[in-house]
């Protein structure tokens, strides 16, 4: 749908750890891969222009004059910062000036603006942040992993329509199978949150399949796992760290003798084919879902590959529709829970006693 | 520490999905490691009494007529099974005549018969079940796994004491280092209950040094890491389902050309090495902590290796007194907390104002 459609997207020039370099090598091989695609640049004017100039026609600058650090408080900084080219960024959305906003910088000044100048979708009390994951099967779509730490059983509803809206329009699944993780299968194991959640769903959300262990997570059994902030950014970093460490104690092993240096040299270019399938970068870094916009957060040293995966997986999500299909899951799952409400309750005095 | 002094070990013969074969495979080496341990054996006669007679001195029998099952509702089953091998074990424990109980059977029934019958130490307000993971420095302690899917601040208090004297007593660590599983290194970060859980753990806890995020867990830099029994549990069954997947994963990648093929053949034992020393079995399987016992839980596919580990793991834990070494560290813990709220309470009346 609407392949090929112009989409314009607004790329924060300065985040990340490796920016500004790393960012602007990502913009020129998204363009020559997407002749619809048009690149709207913010930061400062010696940066941005001459990038711009090389790119005329398909890029074009926003000179902002702020930049927000990592290590600066997220909402305070979005407050006070009105010409940072995260907040610039957000507002061109907002204003429809652009279709998208892509930033490797700060993840939670990227939020904080995302949420506070595009604002939320109706229905949605907090947006949540989605990583897609590698898995022996197909990529897995999982989420939250770190917007809100602290979430009710209703934050895992929402995050189960977001998460299933992103499945269809980016990842292209018909039918997206959601799952929620849990640390039983059986309906009446977890924790509170987990237990009210698992009700919650098997109500209100079409293509859900029940609890997911996690022990199962990377077996590609389903399309969607939903979970709370907190366990979710757990989940995220232990798998970059567990990968890290595995991969590397397997160079290890395979150095430790002669022989096995030998068959280690022979392995080298296979061990590095499977390090990059296993990467997460080239999924396109971290959709922001719930908010009125497209909003993808990149990690922050996403390389060149992962800044243009990041801007094909924005335009994906924009020419997809994925605001709308989001809206629409989250009204009619409403619609849904008034419907049965309103079952539940017409019963009591037609039900006959006894 | 009465290293080689006489330890009485009661095992569960039925436990696990390889019982009782792989039990009392397990059994026959941790006798000829260590002189000083004693098994009393329970579950059905035609089991145990052969075993019991060709190791007399060292192995009594004692004959119990009913099994728990795996799927069996855990509460429900400890409380009708009364003569069953997990809550005959645990009541040995209790009446002085064993000093500890192994079982790989079901994890909630011998936590419930642990819990119930042993019962829970002073100033323990929940049991916690630890894990001993492998990491690129020493093993780490890791707990809560699953006994509480909903802790509350004062438990992650409770475990962060268990689990440093589980450090110090069974793994030698001398000065224990703990730290707080969470989603950010500054203590302002994370969820309600990890930040108040900082809190309590920075004032209370000897050897505390702040918060660890997922990606580090695995690098060698503590020696204690608390968190809820639902992360946790997550963590330890993601760590087993990334281990195995991505191990596969790099099996595959060397067998998929001929070179790395002839590279696979030479890399296949350092392989297997590795991923022995990656099995979290060979650490023994999880103590329940915070029952006035020792108590150790096999995981349900327990080898005799593992059952192994898991003797030995019983014999020091006894020898090193596990169980007063709690209970002291907690004592002292709410001394520590009660001084604490006498100080800043008598301040009041002394502080001159302005």
């Amino acid at each position: 749908m609407n392949e090929g459609s112009a989409v314009r997207v607004c790329v924060d020039a300065m985040g990340g750890d490796h920016a500004p370099d790393a960012i602007l090598a990502g913009i020129g091989p998204a363009l020559d891969v997407d002749p619809g695609l048009h690149v709207l640049l913010t930061g400062p004017a010696d940066v941005i222009e001459p990038f711009a100039a090389a790119h005329a026609g398909r890029v074009e600058a926003l000179v902002t004059s702020q930049v927000i650090e990592m290590d600066e408080h997220p909402a305070q900084a979005v407050r006070s910062k009105r010409d940072s080219s995260i907040v610039v960024g957000c507002r061109l959305v907002k204003e429809g000036r652009a279709d998208a906003f892509f930033s490797a910088g700060s993840t939670g000044a990227a939020m904080a603006a995302a949420t506070l100048v595009m604002g939320r979708l109706t229905g949605i009390a907090r947006p949540a942040l989605a990583a897609v994951f590698p898995t022996t099967g197909e990529p897995l779509v999982f989420l939250d992993v770190g917007a809100n730490a602290d979430c009710k059983p209703e934050n895992l509803l929402q995050s189960a329509h977001m998460g299933s809206a992103y499945a269809s329009v980016v990842l292209g699944r018909s039918a997206p199978r959601i799952s929620l993780l849990n640390i039983g299968e059986e309906p009446t194991k977890g924790s509170q949150l987990a237990l009210e959640a698992h009700e919650l769903m098997a109500r209100g959300v079409p293509g859900f399949v029940g609890n997911l262990e996690a022990n199962h997570l990377l077996d590609g059994l389903t399309d969607v796992v939903v979970t709370d902030g907190f366990t979710g950014n757990v989940v995220l970093k232990l798998l970059e760290g567990s990968s890290r460490t595995l991969l590397s104690q397997v160079r290890e092993a395979l150095a430790a003798t002669t022989l096995s240096k030998f068959g280690a040299l022979f392995a080298k270019e296979r061990l590095t084919a499977l390090k990059r399938r296993l990467d997460p970068e080239a999924y396109g870094g971290a959709p922001l879902l719930g908010v009125d916009g497209v909003c993808i957060i990149g990690h922050g040293n996403s390389s060149p590959v992962a800044v243009q995966a990041a801007l094909e997986v924005a335009a994906r999500a924009v020419r997809g529709g994925l605001v709308d299909s989001i809206a629409s899951r989250v009204a009619n799952g409403l619609g849904a829970s008034v419907h049965a409400a309103k079952i539940a309750g017409s019963q009591d005095p037609v039900t006959p006693e006894g």
